[in-house]
């Protein structure tokens, strides 16, 4: 133990802004059916105009609007019943001056049309011929065959999560299949000779459970990764280096896009953890302007990127949300990630912070006056970050920001929430 | 065509609160890595306290409080030092009066020592001695045995989907399966002859491809259920029924959780929906005061709810979302789904509403200065409900609630962002 430390500190907006590798997974076709938050490669274009017909949006009678120019419930217009639209069927009659055609909502519009008017606005009060009382003008009651989507133009952008909706305007346009990138292969390594595995029945004293590995391996799965389970490496001299050198190799059943390394905490084993990631690549910083998280160790091997976490869960899960998990959505070819879950509370208490350093703090909230969320104050709790329990109570986190002092108890501050 | 509707018409609200069947999936025991975002059946009790053993948290040496009382840089305590902890090993030297033993942050502390004192604060000035300069408090730079989480305590919670980080405090415990509720199977029925599989390569004129269909099934898994797809039922009497029985019958590989139909848009094909699931059990409702979505069914037939949506597929996706994915978490024991993101922006324009009835309005964002979102402005995007593209064109909605008549432009709104 030194007792000193040493960090090429960055902030973390530089560390989300700066650190960005190259690297991008492959693409690779999937059907619609398991496209749901995937990315695509690029924009995927419309073959054909959508819906492809004029359509009709409501219940009524194809017309000529100028045949019903004047129509008033003392004054209809009178036109002849032509015949009726089946739904997804070609229109088999077309509509002629003074005419009308039965469609439902849906359905063709039949040629010679340009407007539907509303069934509520008429009445067939002689067989075969139908009363309106209200004029409709052209384009009334109906879409046009390029009004939801036109011919070559993009159904959904490239580089962003497919949307529940979006799968379904995919399907409409007849695409079933759609190219995005894989999920990237996130390398989960723990080390520490007190770690060991979750499955340990009885600990000795002085051991814990690996738990960073396993939160990791949900947030990974929450940005579209797939979580890989390297293990837990002893703090030994060498050790990490083989271990780390092993995963860029292909050791994990293939190829990884991130190496995540939960490191020791203490400062010998922190500086073990630079030391074998120095030897196989770039270290970027290592010491990020965050409190809980500074020792964080950003750095590129052999391409990958490789984020070094603190000791603590509570700690390595803070940093990791912040700039772990916009990496694993860059990696795969998305450079803004979906919005997350917030609210805005009031600060039930004054918190201080240190120019220059971010601050995470973990919240719970008290609802506001009839359980509304609007009123809602945000309590901070605190405790060693040695706790995890300190992260699984808050309902969510505020962030003090760099530059801030500290915040005042009363201010409405944004509360990111846990889901 | 009968060209009138007669609707038993509730509120959101009322179906939110007042719809709530019964029924709840049934549970399972699943590993932890599998366990994110499902619903634990119940408390998971820890069986042990956490971390189990008295921990340092910081890297130096535990030592007495009382032989550190009044150190100070001009007059340290000089202390022996007894021997150092390992990480991940049981003490094997006790702290005596007068004496320290090295540990590092996450070790156990040894037997007899109430603190530890950060290295910062010491320096080793002789071989086998240690300078303290600062007094510490006994329970300083360590947590207790059961400071995380005490033997007995609920680890996480009956009915809220689980967390990243709760997974991690799981690990933590050794507890590696959790008891969840199964995902709910929600059988989707598209109706109309209109509608063909979204495979169809070339369309007839009036033909249109099952949108709401893929839609649905992204937002049935995001609610953390199962789509299971019954395929397209044409507007044929007594098919509806027929199809209907035979999925609660269990045709579709076994019971099914929910029933979605998405009914077909004109009203005589909406009579038709009503009549079939009528004729399978009891309608609740037939008529929502929200607009679009008005013709939405909520029926439970031999204890399944079954939704009727419109036909539109914009219409049919909104009414899910605000209806619908609340009944499937709650099929999965969860009374309350996690937050959805939103953001607050402005208003662009003036916005109508009838009062009596929920207004759902897609909108875009425009960025605020400097690309913030916190002065974003909302830019309503109209269109018919027919016109799927504009729910794919949205950032989000914005909901005009009941009781209003509409929305001044200017007005802060609270957008739900689609992600």
């Amino acid at each position: 133990m030194s007792g000193r430390e040493f960090f090429t500190a960055r902030t973390v907006a530089e560390a989300r802004s700066g650190f960005r590798p190259a690297h991008r997974t492959t693409v690779r076709t999937v059907p619609l059916a398991e496209a749901l938050h995937r990315v695509p490669a690029g924009p995927v274009p419309a073959t054909a105009a959508l819906p492809g017909f004029d359509r009709s949006t409501v219940d009524g009678f194809a017309v000529r609007a100028a045949d019903t120019f004047g129509a008033s419930d003392g004054l209809p217009s009178y036109l002849d019943l032509l015949g009726a639209v089946r739904m997804g069927a070609a229109p088999e009659v077309a509509v002629q001056p003074g005419g009308c055609v039965a469609v439902p909502t849906g359905a063709a519009l039949p040629p010679g049309a340009d407007a539907v008017v509303m069934v509520e606005y008429t009445a067939e009060t002689m067989p075969g011929t139908i009363e309106v009382t209200r004029p409709v003008a052209a384009g009334a009651g109906l879409v046009r065959a390029d009004e939801d989507v036109a011919a070559g133009a993009a159904l959904v952008p490239g580089g962003r999560p497919l949307r529940a909706a979006e799968l379904g305007l995919l399907a409409a346009a007849g695409v079933t299949e759609v190219t995005v990138h894989t999920r990237p292969r996130v390398a989960i390594v723990s080390t520490g000779d007190e770690v060991v595995p979750p499955d340990t029945a009885t600990l000795r004293p002085g051991q814990v459970r690996d738990a960073t590995a396993s939160a990791l391996a949900g947030l990974v799965a929450d940005a579209g990764g797939t979580p890989v389970r390297a293990g837990i490496v002893p703090d030994e001299p060498g050790a990490l280096k083989e271990a780390l050198g092993g995963v860029l190799a292909g050791d994990l059943g293939g190829p990884v896009d991130l190496v995540v390394v939960s490191a020791g905490s203490s400062v010998g084993v922190r500086d073990e953890t630079t030391g074998a990631v120095a030897a196989l690549g770039d270290v970027w910083c290592h010491g990020l302007a965050i409190k809980p998280g500074k020792p964080t160790l950003l750095a590129e091997c052999e391409g990958v990127p490789v984020v070094g976490l603190p000791g603590n869960p509570l700690s390595a899960l803070v940093v990791f949300r912040l700039v772990g998990v916009p990496l694993v959505w860059s990696l795969a070819g998305c450079p803004q990630p979906p919005p997350e879950p917030t609210t805005r509370a009031r600060l039930s208490r004054n918190l201080a912070s240190a120019a220059g350093r971010l601050d995470v703090v973990q919240v719970r909230l008290a609802a506001g006056p009839a359980g509304t969320t609007a009123g809602s104050t945000a309590e901070p709790l605190f405790g060693p970050s040695a706790l995890l329990s300190v992260l699984t109570r808050a309902d969510g986190y505020l962030v003090i920001p760099e530059p801030a002092t500290g915040l005042a108890g009363g201010t409405e501050v944004e509360v990111v929430l846990y889901r």
